[in-house]
């Protein structure tokens, strides 16, 4: 019996709901369970230097959490005068999953910043913010698109993200953040609808796991993505 | 006529709503209108070191906006390595607003740290900030109280805040972004129940204005803290 | 009896001292008993970029402590690595106040920066660099004018400043730092010579006050300001 | 044909040289063909405080790369005043990893701080850098034995770390820069000498990457590993 | 001719007048020609931690221009956020040079920080410093004897420095900044009343210089060092 | 007897080590006994801002050490995010004293960055690193010359430097760490090829030292470095 009650390949209950926030582009709430991410996708004109008059468009995230958005206060990043490492690391992997089905060809020289704040945490706040960014940043592209900016939204299709952990010697999908603490591996699957791998970070906590645990974690995983999907594509009232 | 529509005197629609934290010992989300900020307070136990030994506890406030709570998108302080001014400058009054009421011989050497997070902006981030930080707090000291750590909520009354401005000409309660944008002056009120004046930031923005203008000002203010010291009053279900 | 002695409406002595700088254009040595302010005003070609071709100029200040100018050594912020949230909003405060009686559209796409440098601090410094920075800013003007690149002062009427105080019940016209210390409420006012409000900000030291006592420390500062106009006109050699 | 000319399976001349600091308590020049990494091992008497009196050590790691020891010059992180996300990336992973095999218990509250510095970059920094820093990290631990510290190396296994990617289409392993700058997929794999894993980090650079892609990849990893340890415990001269 | 006027061994008017602070505990006002520095030495109970329990006091120095000191404004350090390489260099020697001349050991566990601040710059404001600073840390140990915490001023005699320079092939004592400016090679030169070396500081601005001319400096430099120190002690009203 | 068993007037073995970079245009390992720092000189197309259109390059300096080529560990500028005056005082140094025989016109618009990094320190590390930096620089502007860029190398002679200083009263050549420690006063001569001067920077670390002394010290530099030069050249295989 995992902490939560839930069965092994059980996700927290999901939701994602679109158009929270009064300004930007595109919006999301995801919530996986406790743990609540806001992500926003805002479009800037223009491109960073380097990209200046390549016909290509960029696609980059932000990532932060407030700070007694965890169990015990976390120091404010803006007051530290610096993002941690953990930030840096998160933020660059939302960027990288969202551009693997991003057609940077296909929305001009823009920019799009995804904002994932996570307002309460408890466990996956890096999945959740994947799984919510992708939502914010079709939105975005379709409001784009409505304008007529552009012909069509440049996603190519769907992606989304899970945790899974080795709790016990078990496998098991989505942990909150009772679980992870006491997991002996984490796991974070970033997967496309299809089921393309995207990216897989798979970290031992306490000792080393074996190929046999990681093929269970990751079969976890694609069912759990397959289910995110569903959701993903529930919230944006589209099939594609 | 105001661009909102509203009357002079009258309050966007308030909302303070409690316990919107999992984690926070309080918490409290302020919508002002379209403007909404997250109000956290959160317990630690020992002071800052020039307090330690005194029998004194301290409270004190952090603001943030996230980065897309705003019309077109503010880069992330955290990313940028430092608070701006006027972040700064928001918080300190915060603070120095909370403990204009507060007993910090009441509560032992503890720190209590309010963060006031916007989520969504839309003119008068302060003011919300402080009328929702006041319900937080109150919330943080009730929750120490119920646990016997203290014998009674060290606060002597409510605490509100409210921005007035001159629009064309007239005095105006409670401007939202539009009409701040517009306003010849701006005045920011912080005050008590019983009608104690904790902080007056009063600011031309285009031409100086007169003692006659000021003094409307207050009077809207006066009767615009009032009513949100019966929201504060309702939201905690207290009457003191 | 005030601790200084002084009747409760009585300036320190005040001298502003023109032409204190060998390299500046406009250069002013304000001092209100011995709190003593460098203030010089340095004219540069251009401005920041979201001003440029608008036809419009700009003025901007910045403030700095020297470490021992006060009583006790406070660390030096370039050595920290950066400016207190004091500084950030005294800072603010005295831009805000040049601004307030300068025409921007009058000396041409140029930035006036005003440096107020505290080298003997006795409260009230923010008061004495608003008063100093006026009359630096005026003779930065009046330089350009004698070259010919303007063809009058672009400044609509002397701005000065005043800090009033509640100390045991009465009130105070400008602290001195001894004073300021035991105040019950501090008030920093800034009007023009006509009277007008560029700013106010009024702040409960130990308890709130009321409306009558604002009212009675402004009719204080009123009279302040209009005796520092007078001294400024003097040190300028105008009546303007 | 890879670009490098060697077979799919075959690493890259590697040479683990010890000893390479006159100061270091442990040291190794690890040399994965043109990547050049200096290990070295620090041993502080005392740890952080979160883990003073808990009778554990620690052990931690920084990274760096030299500011020419890429194609073109990369600027100094010094002198920018920050380590990139990428730095704070890999120097935490170094450090997990040689955590993964080390009993914390087992060295006193000490400190060991390995720093794995890029002398020469040619694609493949991080694996170079883990399987050298456990070189030097036995050094140091085998230091304080000599000195009678400690009675044995705390260290349960050896680990090391590899590179593999796709490469039109083909799993390579241990690439070089020029072949990692052209690979669909990038992965990172570090395991222990009795086949665990510690960590994988997978990453699509243009398209997903299917199960049976990663199932490849890490297969070559095993192999490679399984050739890295024969290397490390010739450098040192053990066979456990 | 020299583009001063003075002859090719003259100082500039030098005053060194004291008691200018109504905080420091000794304070010198050093004025060069139209170069001024405002010096202040400020008694802190207590070392640095490396320092603790050694019986050994310790003397620093600090260093920083005012914007408009200069010629045309350079930028406030404490806005840039970081200290400049000249600001450090010259505040590292400051500090190296007033301990050369105190005995650490005779004054307790006490740290005098000296601030030396630069009201007005034309050249030579390092040489100034050094020789206010040695004022003001006299008149700070003598602050310290009259209170009876030590029982002589821990100084070995005077301390002073000069700067001198090459113009157009002849040795010049005591550049101003339209000399500096011009100047083949610079020479900071920090000696003692008694005619010892502290510090040589000598660079070649366009072509090296030969070992002739570098005696031709130093000859003029012991005559201005006496001279300075006859001014140090004038000051201070002693002849030791 | 020196502390190294060395003569008063003799170095340590130098080496000067050409080609040790994949990338660099120009690269060193200079080698002044168990003092090792790699010079890399890396080509800009383009120069700073305030050079542009003037028909003139730039050569400027880095410097570093890693953190373990110290006896103990030193802290990762990189990591505390700032470099140490030391740091800065040392690079710009390198800078002047390569600016001082190259002919700035004689490249065209182009930067040489020179980074000279520690890998291991036993003393003397800014001289070895001039030393070292010439020879990089030399190899960069000769690899112009052969791609044809440039006509000839724009070097007017070479540039070298060694430390000097007193130990129990006699002056010694070329001090390693241990000497170093224990010396009473401390010399870094850089000069030319021809014997001029270019800076010179004594420092007397316990006691003044005498105007003798400072000859002897110039004495034994003169030799040093005409011995540096010669290892120069044969490294760089010229005998201009």
């Amino acid at each position: 019996m995992r902490p939560s009650g839930r069965n092994p390949d059980q996700l927290r209950p999901i939701t994602l709901e679109i158009g929270v926030s009064k300004w930007a582009e595109g919006s999301c709430l995801a919530r996986f369970g406790d743990t609540h991410v806001l992500c926003t996708a805002s479009i800037d004109e223009g491109v960073p230097g380097w990209l200046r008059n390549s016909g290509k468009g960029w696609v980059t995230a932000e990532y932060g959490m407030l700070p007694r958005s965890t169990d015990t206060r976390t120091d404010r990043e803006a007051s530290r005068g610096k993002q941690s490492g953990r930030t840096l690391e998160i933020q660059r992997l939302i960027g990288r999953s969202l551009r693997a089905v991003t057609d940077l060809r296909g929305f001009g020289e823009r920019q799009i910043r995804v904002d994932c704040d996570v307002v309460q945490a408890d466990g996956g706040t890096r999945t959740a913010s994947i799984t919510g960014a992708y939502v914010a940043l079709y939105q975005a592209f379709d409001h784009m698109r409505r304008l007529g900016a552009i012909s069509r939204v440049p996603l190519s299709e769907p992606v989304a993200a899970v945790s899974c952990g080795l709790y016990r010697g078990t496998a098991l999908l989505d942990l909150d953040y009772a679980e992870d603490r006491e997991a002996e591996a984490d796991a974070n699957f970033v997967m496309t609808a299809s089921g393309g791998i995207v990216e897989i970070q798979a970290t031992a906590e306490t000792d080393p796991f074996s190929r046999a645990q990681l093929d269970g974690l990751m079969a976890l995983a694609a069912d759990g993505i397959a289910e995110l999907v569903r959701k993903q594509r529930e919230a944006l009232g589209v099939s594609g």
